[in-house]
């Protein structure tokens, strides 16, 4: 399968403004939101902030507390297939409380310098990169 | 949580390019890739299609098989977080063959007109829609 080399994965992963968190639920379906994250490091970290959310949407962290894991891909469409292109990381994660964490994600994103999210943080420890690009791209 | 309207949601949904279909690995790890996909009827449907694949990227055609479960979501996003928004269907999955389905994509995207795609079509048929917009949006 034709692929990005780790470093511009990991480059267009990093610049990425928005990416799809997917995590499966305690009985086992799957669960999927938009995301505002950051890599902190190798660490891919994203916080419940201040936009609404539904009781049942921190679906999220209970999700990540009982399976310790989730996904997170970002992608680009075109219409011309031939841009195409997707990053998706594996992981084991977890929630946390980290400072680090949202510094990281203040320095990504102005809106969380302007309110700096309250929240837990959900951490991804990648255990795998993958990448897909169009044949011939 | 603010929500869209169902039938802008509907809309919304029908009208997006590009959706990322979450599933359920048989060990109950969870599985994202971008899809383009259609509606057809209440259903929706996404096909395996002639852009390049890994062996291993047919883990979603595993994975429904094995779970009978998937979620599309799609998503707009802008630096205005004002203007962000999401929509999501929950449902029951199946894997199919089906030239009305694969009849619904062509009618959507150009490029199954040109290759018309030969592969099995998953079939999400919703149990739940959920949107998302900021509050006062």
């Amino acid at each position: 399968m034709p692929s990005l080399p780790h470093a511009i994965a990991e480059e267009r992963l990093a610049h990425a403004r928005i990416g799809r968190l997917a995590t499966v639920t305690p009985t086992g379906r799957p669960h999927i939101v938009p995301v505002c994250f950051a890599l902190d490091g190798r660490r891919i970290v994203t916080a419940v902030d201040a936009k609404p959310k539904a009781t049942t949407e921190l679906a999220r962290l209970e999700n990540v507390r009982a399976t310790g894991r989730a996904s997170l891909l970002v992608d680009h469409y075109e219409d011309d297939w031939s841009e195409l292109w997707w990053v998706r990381v594996d992981g084991v994660a977890a929630v946390i409380d980290s400072d680090r964490a949202i510094d990281a994600l203040a320095s990504k994103y102005e809106q969380y310098r302007a309110t700096r999210p309250a929240g837990p943080v959900i951490v991804i420890e990648p255990e795998r990169w993958r990448s897909w690009i169009p044949s011939g791209a």
